[in-house]
C-alpha cells in the first residue's frame, strides 16, 4: 500500500505543479505608465476643434452639449517641449448641465519608440476635481486586451487650455 | 516509505489548499445593480441637448445622424422623484437608416452614498425592442476593471422622453 | 500509516481534479470571425451622414473634426451583394491634424442567423495603413464579456467610399 501511495504522491506532485503553472500563465500582466496630455484650445497652435454644440452653436467652448475633437500631443514631462510619446486623438463632450464634466473618449496612439500600440480611454472626466479617474477600455499592439484605469491630474491651466497628467494602470 | 508518503501528503495538502485559495482570489467578483434613467427631451426640464444632425439640421430629434448629449438623472425607482443614485452623462447617436437604433455611449456617475465610482456603457440600444442589451466596457472607483452587460427595458414613454430600466451585471 | 496516507491520496485526487476543472471553466473561450464593412459615402445609396465639422462645416467630408454617422452593411465576402451578416452602426471622427486617422466607434449588430449578439469597437483607425488594429471593448448576447482586437484591411476604395475587411479575435 505504501508503494502505491508513493506512486500516487509523485503523480500528484506533477499534477499540482502543472496546475500552479497554469494559474501563473493566466495571471494577468500589469503595466503602469505615465504621460502628459496637452489640450490646446482656441490659440494659433490649437490641437482641438469645436465641432458641435446646442442649438447649432459651434462658437461657445463649454456649453452643455459642446463637442470638441482633439489631436493632443502626449509628452514624457509636463512641458510641451519634452519628449513626445504619442498623440491623444478623439473627442470630448460637455455632458453636465450643472457642473463641468466631460465624456472623454480618445485613443492614446504611442510613437513606436515608446510603446508599439494604442490604449482606448472612455469615460467621465470630472474636470473640476484635482484628481479623478477614467477607465481604459481596450488596446492594440503591445496593449491587446488592456483593461484598467487612469488617474487624471490637472498639471496646469491657461485659458481653456490644460496640461493633464495621466497615471495609467492596465492589465493585459 | 509510509512515513515519507505521509510527509509528502501533508506538504501537498498545503500546496493544494494554497492553489485553491489562489483560484478563489482570481475568481471575478460579480455585482448586480438596477437603476432607472430619465431621458427628458424637448421640455422645460429637458436633460438633453440635440447638438448635431444630417445637413446641419439641429432641430429634428430622430433623423439618421442626430446626436444628443445627455445628463439624465438615475433613480432607484421608476418615478423621477424617487431616490437619486447618480447621473447618466454622455451621448447617443441615431445610427440606423431603416429602424430606430442608437449608439448609446455614456457614463453612470453614481452619488457616493450609493456607489463610489462610475460605469461606462458603450453599444447599440435598439430602442424599439421591449428588452435589449448593451455592454458595460469599463469602470472606476468601486467598479475598476468592470466588464459586463445591462438589460434595458422601456418603463415608460412620453413624447420623445423615456424612462429606461437598467439591470446591470458586471464582473470586476 | 500507509492506510491513512492512501485515504488522503484519494481525497486529494478529488480535490486536485476539482481544481483543474475549475481552472478549465475559467479558461476564456476564444472566437475568430471575419466580415467586410461597406462604408458608402456621398452617393445615392450612401450609408453615412456627415453631421458635424469644424466651424460648423457639415459639407467637407474629411476635415480635422468631421463627424460621420454610419449604418454600414456587413457582408460575408468583399462584394456588397454577398451574404449580409449584420450592420456596422455608430460613428467615426477625423481626429488627426496632420494625417488621416479616425476615432472609429461602432457596434457590429449581427443578423440572428449568423451570430446572436453585438460587438462594440472603439479606437483609432489609421486609415492610410494597409493593415491596422482596433480594440473590441465589449459585446452582448453570444458575445457577452467580449474583449479583443480586429485587424482592418482596406479591400477597396472608390472616392470617399471604402470596403474594409475585419478579422476579429475575441475572448469571452
Amino acid at each position: 500500500m505504501a508503494q502505491i501511495a508513493n506512486v500516487f504522491v509523485i503523480f500528484m506532485i506533477i499534477l499540482v505543479a502543472y496546475d500552479v503553472d497554469a494559474a501563473k500563465q493566466k495571471r494577468p500582466k500589469s503595466i503602469a505608465l505615465e504621460f502628459y496630455m496637452h489640450d490646446i484650445v482656441q490659440t494659433a497652435n490649437a490641437t482641438t476643434a469645436l465641432v458641435a454644440g446646442p442649438n447649432g452653436d459651434t462658437k461657445t467652448i463649454n456649453s452643455f452639449g459642446s463637442v470638441m475633437v482633439i489631436d493632443d500631443p502626449l509628452t514624457e514631462g509636463p512641458e510641451l517641449g519634452s519628449r513626445l510619446v504619442g498623440r491623444g486623438q478623439g473627442m470630448y463632450v460637455f455632458d453636465s448641465m450643472n457642473d463641468f464634466s466631460l465624456l472623454l473618449s480618445f485613443t492614446a496612439v504611442f510613437v513606436k519608440e515608446k510603446h508599439n500600440g494604442t490604449l482606448s480611454f472612455h469615460g467621465a472626466d470630472r474636470i473640476l476635481l484635482t484628481k479623478r479617474e477614467i477607465p481604459v477600455v481596450g488596446g492594440t499592439g503591445d496593449f491587446r486586451f488592456a483593461q484598467g484605469y487612469a488617474f487624471i491630474e490637472t498639471a496646469s491651466i491657461k485659458g481653456f487650455s490644460a496640461v493633464l497628467k495621466f497615471s495609467v494602470t492596465v492589465v493585459l
